[in-house]
């Protein structure tokens, strides 16, 4: 058996310490006699699993006592209405960001329930650029602003939480949770499918402040209600059991890592590293403006893109699988999560140094 | 490291042999070098492992081509109002059977977006019977019936698929779906959570007929309308892969005992041994009707409730977990699904008559 250097977007690479902690806890956890997806979620041990969960993620995140956190299923997908449904509280309106295609699509639906004021749009750019955020159009009778601070289609990243006034502040950050440092308490919710920085696929996590919670809409599903989710601890409906377990044991690896801080330094380190490789090719090139660009998907062409297929083939060959680019914007897309270790991004870097002097 | 019997009725026990495969498989998936968790949903080799599952379930159950298969999250809770919101089409009223807890839930939740008829209701008998059908109530204006195929927390099942005429038959069969044959071609709509007989918590098979699907109520989210999930092949949002292979697993081991047919006789056996152990015994006793006691759930109680914590405690002692009852129905419950070995309900009878022998 040999392990690859898996840059998928999502689900994507887990640290293999996880993985192997997993695989020896499989038939036995803890000397229970059972694995964790046999035990009820009822039960103490299984509930002592759940505990941890909500402690490190608060560790680490630095979550204040004013907020909750949910751990529910449905994706960031599910959220894109599940947000409008609870925290509109009467309101008619919602400001959106659109920055790529999750945030376009999270405007798609909002718009089922509400009307959504486009605060800024770089849509005429491709997507390859942030408006600033002193030009943005924020509608002040705002339910709140919702933006997604980093689209892993488009590679574009907030590099700064956006400064809005008092207005509540929404952001999907599922593809750069625990990537780098937030200030929980500059926003009013913050929501991230798990599938990328923080485990398997069927965990999403909800990370809402207080005051939001308790105005869904009447005639909402029980389980599309923070309130009644938030009152019954996750489990209003049987919890994803064996996912909230893996999204544990990457938690307690990155505490083991030294937290966000410290990997945020590994992945300034990588991504420019990558970026560096890229600006100085003349094969490759990646459109998006310096000052947004991703620190977890880096997308990039190659000059002839002809040699798409080969290159793709013979990275697989050199064990780097899973580059290939979203086919909205075609070409290459390197994902590279906390779980990416140097190793990889060096050995990519090195293969498409190899690769441009071969062809 | 030694297992123990675990009569959790669900999350519950999974074979031992699908375990070993998943443990086996952890960081490497047939030489991908990558874990199935790791994997995108949209690679060639995730895809492999979706056909698979939906091709086994079709096999295993007999579900017929004018049936579509959804593989959902939210458990069975989400389909209490999924499918009102997907199948009234247009009618405001919908006949509901009440045999215990569960349908109880789908009832209340389902009253939020129709006119629930009762057709039948075994409260007074405290959900220890299942009222004859020759003399349900059901409502000719109803969009469908909906009844609970087996009741996880009372133990009562039915032993016969309900004659209702023309009417749209829907069941949750979450504690009893590939326990026993089912005609499938005789409903509209069945659904169930796999953690019982079909895997870990987070995945929910829907088998809807095709006629059902593109009704949702207008203003639905995504992900709650049947023909966006299916038009999707259930990937509206990112599915929660592992528990997607882990439900493969459990397909191609239930093909290797033999399919539903087989593992039937065996339920047959294991819960005739068990009924009878309770039966013959002067301590031990369960309230059901014969005629509709449950082949997977069997609640029982103690004639002097002052032993149960005892019982308890020995069984733990005597690797036999889980026996705990639900905490409306007191006393204790064995929930015996497929995976259960007939060892284990053996391990079960013999430490009954001693702990009896000895109390």
């Amino acid at each position: 058996m040999s392990r690859v250097y898996n840059f998928s977007a999502g689900p994507s690479a887990l640290p293999e310490a996880v993985l192997l902690k997993a695989q020896q806890e499989m038939l036995d956890w803890q000397g229970t006699g059972m694995s964790v997806m046999e035990m009820s979620h009822r039960g103490k041990h299984f509930l002592s699993i759940a505990e941890a969960v909500l402690q490190d993620l608060r560790e680490l995140m630095g979550i204040p006592d004013n907020y909750k956190i949910a751990l529910l299923q449905g994706g960031a997908t599910a959220q894109f209405s599940y947000i409008p449904l609870n925290i509109l509280n009467g309101r008619s309106k919602a400001s959106y960001v659109k920055t790529g295609s999750w945030s376009g699509k999270a405007i798609k639906d909002a718009a089922k329930y509400c009307q959504v004021q486009l605060a800024a749009n770089s849509e005429e750019s491709k997507f390859t650029s942030i408006p600033d955020v002193a030009g943005w159009q924020v509608d002040e009778d705002s339910a709140y602003l919702h933006y997604t601070s980093n689209e892993t289609i488009h590679g574009v990243e907030f590099q700064e939480i956006p400064d809005v006034g008092d207005i509540t502040l929404v952001s999907d950050m599922s593809s750069n949770i625990l990537s780098r440092q937030f200030d929980v308490s500059r926003y009013g919710l913050i929501y991230a499918g798990a599938q990328k920085n923080m485990g398997p696929a069927g965990v999403t996590v909800v990370i809402v402040r207080e005051d939001l919670i308790g105005h869904a809409q009447a005639g909402v599903p029980g389980i599309f209600d923070y309130q009644q989710q938030i009152d019954n601890d996750s489990m209003l409906n049987t919890p994803a059991t064996y996912n909230w377990y893996l999204l544990g044991l990457v938690l307690q690896w990155l505490k083991q890592q030294g937290g966000v801080a410290a990997i945020e330094k590994i992945n300034i380190a990588k991504s420019n590293r990558l970026y560096q490789a890229i600006d100085q090719s003349s094969l490759y090139s990646n459109p998006v403006d310096e000052n947004c660009r991703s620190r977890m998907n880096i997308p990039f062409v190659l000059a002839n893109s002809e040699l798409d297929k080969s290159f793709l083939a013979e990275a697989e060959k050199n064990a780097l699988t899973t580059l290939k680019g979203h086919r909205s914007v075609g070409g290459m897309r390197a994902s590279i999560y906390n779980a990416m270790p140097e190793a990889g991004v060096d050995a990519l870097i090195d293969f498409m140094a190899e690769f441009e002097r071969t062809h």
